[in-house]
């Protein structure tokens, strides 16, 4: 038994059951008594008074991912679980790949365990197509769905986000800023926030009145290979840039080892940007500028949110967070 | 309602249950009515008839480890998750950090969430104290218990495990026959696996009658400026040693930027090998040459060894898979 069959049970909102739990002054007498009387009809004991009593109330926050190998995303739910730990909650996992069908699959399997709130981490986890996330939006009519780095409009739905766009737009502005003209994009996600990125990438074109070059704009899968191999076959075709910006250090990686390929000059020859600040950014030489997208903060701010949520109070449904430039040695500005 | 209810009330052992099941003749006719009794009587549905008639049964594997964001562990997890999902099995994860009572609370959390099996990944999940495993031989009384790279003697407790001594000992007796002698041995963890590894460079050291030098050999956190930092003290301290092994990528980093610190150059002067051959040996110039511990290998045999349980097959408790040199350009033996 959970706040969600009170909530549902006592025709309420979860909200309201908090305040109740939480002795918020914010309730009527009438509904008081209704959701305390529904709490003793099915037993209900709330977390927090539960854990003073030293009893086991096997309360759960389910979080959800497309790929635990994933660099970013597997950094992620060891922050979330360190923050669930640190508050008193457990935690269960599903990683649910990309296909939409085995997603909704997953959430429900989470929804039958009984969770007290879901965690979906990364905009990928949503699809772009609106119909396919009905089934998260009907499902934060039961509990909190808690949104890292992705943003789905609808009741009980909280994001916190890093601001991708102004991050991008900022690194390449630095980059034009400082001579460079000929900049490569390289993304891999057509995700909300791969979107962003790409948006900043465009603005800072568009206010230094740099026509884009859709040529030097390329998605491509997440790997070192891809990145790689793209910046050669451009190079071979005649293709010349100062400057390439990459959505994931990944794909910087891939870049640097073009530029040995090539025997191109980094970085004075050729500037290179990485993202997400990875342990990846550390392994090459030179060591890689990459962009700092506060992963930390932002699940320590989903989790707070959560918290929030649990003892009725008003929290905001969306957080924005910047990101910063960690500046190593691939630039020069 | 689960395979170990089943098993449980009817007084038989889950591979038993299994056997009635999958319609195997190795039950005799009193035991196959009991089990079919029980079945009825809890209603509990196997999941291979359940899957055929397009039931729900929700049937579920637990995966812990320690730590999501280790890359070892988040790819165990990714192609545990995949051959788990090719068989029509949903999992969940549980983090659980390194705490001994946080793990044991964990696993609590996954039986009350009615798994069917655990699967523990890696050796450090279990603790190098016996009395502090006892509740996982006692777990394996109700359900499987598998362990990718980790062993534990025990009934119904299974293991894949990649031949870590012999690993490191091919490696080590490979740089000594190309003539080097100074090997420096780093390494994380005092694991099962662990103490595996240190064997390994202990044994070709004492094959080859060379004496083992304490100051050489170094127990360090996983991370680049531990192992970095170390070397350069060693080196300032007047030490010289043409070779280093590692028990992880991350350290062989650090190797690779304390060679740069000091001008040494790799491979010439200095050979280093990493371990787990992970993507950090392709970020690094010149590119670590390290061992690849099967880990795919050793995931796809775990699930397969779980099915062949599931399906009342005799399998076998313990299987050893070896590992692979993968050269790159940071030896040249």
């Amino acid at each position: 038994m959970n706040i969600y069959d009170v909530s549902e049970r006592a025709g309420v909102s979860i909200a309201t059951v908090s305040r109740v739990i939480n002795g918020n002054s914010n309730v009527s007498e009438k509904t008081r008594n209704k959701v305390i009387d529904v709490m003793k009809e099915i037993g209900y004991t709330p977390n927090v008074f539960a854990r003073g009593l030293g009893l086991n109330t096997m309360s759960t926050i389910g979080i959800m991912c497309t790929d635990s190998s994933d660099l970013y995303l597997a950094n992620a739910v060891y922050y979330l679980e360190r923050e669930l730990r640190a508050n008193g909650y457990d935690s269960i996992l599903c990683c649910t790949g990309t296909k939409s069908e085995t997603k909704k699959k997953y959430f429900e399997l989470l929804m039958s365990k009984r969770v007290d709130a879901i965690i979906l981490i990364g905009s990928k986890f949503l699809s772009t197509i609106a119909a396919e996330n009905a089934y998260i939006i009907e499902a934060a009519k039961k509990l909190p769905i808690m949104l890292v780095n992705g943003y789905l409009e609808g009741d009980n739905i909280y994001s916190a986000l890093c601001d991708d766009e102004t991050a991008v737009f900022t690194a390449t502005d630095a980059l034009i800023k400082s001579g460079r003209k000929d900049i490569v994009y390289l993304y891999t996600s057509t995700s909300y926030s791969g979107m962003r990125k790409l948006e900043g990438y465009r603005k800072a074109h568009f206010l230094h009145n740099i026509p884009l070059n859709p040529e030097r704009i390329h998605l491509c899968g997440k790997n070192i290979a891809n990145s790689r191999d793209f910046l050669n076959e451009l190079y071979d075709k005649g293709s010349r840039f100062d400057a390439i910006v990459t959505s994931d250090d990944t794909l910087a990686v891939g870049a640097l080892k073009f530029a040995y390929d090539k025997g191109v000059s980094v970085p004075s020859e050729l500037n290179i940007i990485g993202y997400n600040n990875s342990i990846l950014s550390n392994c090459t030489a030179p060591e890689l500028t990459s962009i700092d997208t506060k992963l930390e903060s932002l699940c320590v701010t989903t989790i707070n949110t959560l918290m929030g949520i649990f003892n009725g109070e008003d929290v905001p449904s969306k957080i924005n967070i910047s990101a910063d430039i960690i500046k190593r040695n691939t630039t020069n500005f």
